[in-house]
């Protein structure tokens, strides 16, 4: 067909899911599928290419040119593979707007490509677990989605020995700060950059950048004192604040539902300055050796502007990526055999009986919702076997000549080892 | 956030999901997943990027570079997003071949994307079920593969009224046109070019381009006449082609196992002329409205071996994409209330009772495996019975300030209008 040998390896950072890979997977969004589910959550979806504008739009032209896989069309539309999911929801609950039904609890699990350096836990095809709240403003919605996604990790057995939710709230963070170095929500700004900074840069350089803007070394240590308070603590110092009432009303409800176990107030997690604007969160693997931020998320108010005149439908939610996840569940050995459980049934195949001996056999199983098929084509009869095993079958039939002609047939059960002799008419019990 | 709106909707041949979409799309799925897991195929999948060769390799520089969205990344590599997956499994295929256990049964559901006008039936971004036998080159797959067909469309609920699947094969097609023509392998195919254009182009010209290669008026009648035949009549014309020896036992099991019904011989199956080996098919829907090919697929012999030396792992297997599907089963009244079955609780929200109260009932719902949700805000009583009404809810509890002083809820169904009141301690079997 060709003179040159192509190769086989998939496409830097994407990878190939085999059956093996494949079943995991499907593991995986299954249980997060009815977690959500279960929880209300509804699942969407959208087209992998979006015009490459929304991503400009929300992240500049430069971001947006240089993170996505972008090209343009033959009739010179500028178009991107989706390197995010919030975009195209923003567009999507844009375009019904007047129709849908508030508060929306919506989820999707898309693939995505991000055009960067491949990584441990960063690749350039992933997926995506996108779960959202539009359309509430208040506490309520925060915590529904925080609660989802304890009730996504529980759901694989993890608990709060493996994993901590560290909360903030933006209007508290720019409230308090503003508080403490007395100043107005411009000033508070500029030292919030500064504060953001704060484990990236030399304590010096910290220190120095604040004390330039007029913050006095005492201030400093009070904003230092902020990382190691409780929520209660750390709130008195700005009782005013809308952010205070939030974050109260917030681990109030949590500690009276019992999922203050799994949540604790963190001052550090403010994520970027530009797109939350309330609530925010971290979901942090408590493992020693993979000790980091998994995932997180929180309030952005009315993305969906960008699309529509005087939207005024406020969101909170979190992404989650497939790699990081997986990564958190066989830390924690929290993966099964995903095998053990399924009977899986090979019928074996004798050259001198008729075929569709065994095809109807294999068609009886399947309405009785046994999974079963025939040895297709035809191979020495410990071929089949060998072939059996190494597919995670659970039994083999066999049906010699002799089998046939009293219409009875052999069950072999592949881990026992132990074999059985019963009538076809018995099949299906038998194997149930 | 920009001073301009963006638009809203999805680019040019590609679809959003809303929930409703998307519930339809999981069950459609769900069903087809279920059907060939029945029948012990395994699913994998691949990356949305591959690399441009491979499309170039099976189909042209033209026809890759018109049909697909393509474009050449950073380290100067050509990319294409699939147009099809059967590059991708080949690809896929050969990176393991000394480790897989043939035969392989394998499907996959992926989104893909074509670049061509947008018309019926036909979008820019679609699914496509793929379901393929590697491994085995006699007639046992083929029968496998078109039985998996089937099983797909009756687990739809769908009846040999509605749809039939064609069969040909193109090995007895080009014996029995040499054997008809009295020519050898070189003139059978330039008469095929011609056959294969029988219904596009005027009878007149048909006539005439087969009479300039030699082929008489009477040849041209027998070769009609097959059109019409049943498998019996016609390779009695051709008893010793391999293609005969196959169909027979394709169509002879067909008829033990009662699938018969389901298939009709059909000499106008041709199917493109460089691709397929041996047996082919399409399946047809028989409504009158629609009566037409809706998909189809065959033998293609050692596409692996683009990718692998001395590779000869032949494959057979066929590609449905979504959007057909999806027709077909409306036009067959297929699709039931996705929405009649499930118990989904709405707990609507009292100001005066501590919230907490409606949480605890939500997670103790949830622990029984019943989907639940508090009201995520705080509305009025009505507007919470439209959202309960709107969201597809079955039940919803209300538990006001005199129930919660006694612990109980009143339950009303929201499709028989009927109200209960329980205590809090008998919700769960009050609603499973």
């Amino acid at each position: 067909m060709c003179a040159q040998l192509l190769p086989t390896q998939p496409y830097k950072g994407t990878r190939d899911f085999y059956p093996d890979d494949m079943r995991l997977r499907n593991w995986f969004f299954g249980k997060i599928r009815q977690a959500l589910e279960l929880a209300s959550y509804e699942e969407y979806n959208g087209p992998m290419l979006e015009s490459l504008e929304i991503y400009i739009a929300k992240s500049g032209e430069e971001i947006a040119n240089e993170q996505t896989y972008n090209f343009t069309d033959r009739g010179g539309r500028r178009l991107a593979i989706r390197p995010e999911m919030t975009p195209s929801v923003a567009r999507i609950v844009a375009a019904k707007m007047g129709e849908l039904n508030y508060p929306l609890k919506w989820f999707s699990i898309p693939n995505m490509y991000r055009y960067e350096r491949p990584q441990r836990g960063r690749l350039r095809e992933f997926w995506q677990l996108n779960v959202d709240v539009f359309g509430c403003d208040t506490y309520e919605a925060d915590l529904d989605v925080i609660e989802s996604a304890i009730a996504v990790l529980r759901s694989f057995g993890a608990d709060e020995t493996m994993f901590k939710v560290h909360i903030n709230n933006r209007r508290f963070f720019n409230d308090v700060i503003a508080a403490i170095c007395k100043t107005d929500a411009d000033g508070a700004k500029k030292v919030s950059k500064i504060v953001d900074k704060k484990n990236k840069i030399p304590r010096e350089s910290y220190v120095k950048e604040l004390n330039e803007l007029g913050i006095a070394d005492e201030q400093i240590s009070l904003i230092d004192s902020l990382y190691s308070m409780s929520v209660k603590e750390a709130t008195a110092l700005c009782p005013e604040s809308v952010g205070t009432q939030e974050l109260l009303s917030l681990f109030d409800m949590l500690e009276k539902t019992g999922l203050d176990k799994y949540c604790v107030f963190d001052f550090g997690i403010i994520r970027g300055l530009d797109y939350y604007t309330g609530t925010v969160f971290e979901v942090f693997d408590e493992a020693p050796e993979n000790n980091r931020a998994m995932f997180g998320g929180g309030r952005y108010d009315n993305l969906v502007g960008m699309f529509a005149k005087n939207a005024k439908i406020s969101g909170v939610g979190y992404g989650m990526g497939d790699v990081t996840l997986e990564n958190f569940l066989f830390t924690h050995n929290l993966v099964p055999d995903i095998y053990k459980t399924d009977v899986k049934v090979l019928i074996t195949r004798f050259d001198d009986v008729p075929y569709e001996r065994y095809l109807t056999i294999a068609d009886t199983l399947r309405q009785n919702g046994i999974t079963a098929s025939v040895y297709v084509g035809s191979k020495k009869f410990g071929k089949q076997i060998d072939y059996a095993v190494k597919g995670h079958y659970s039994h083999v039939l066999i049906m010699g000549s002799s089998e046939a002609e009293n219409n009875t047939v052999k069950i072999k059960n592949l881990e026992t080892r132990e074999e059985a002799a019963v009538s076809v008419s018995d099949l299906v019990s038998a194997l149930s």
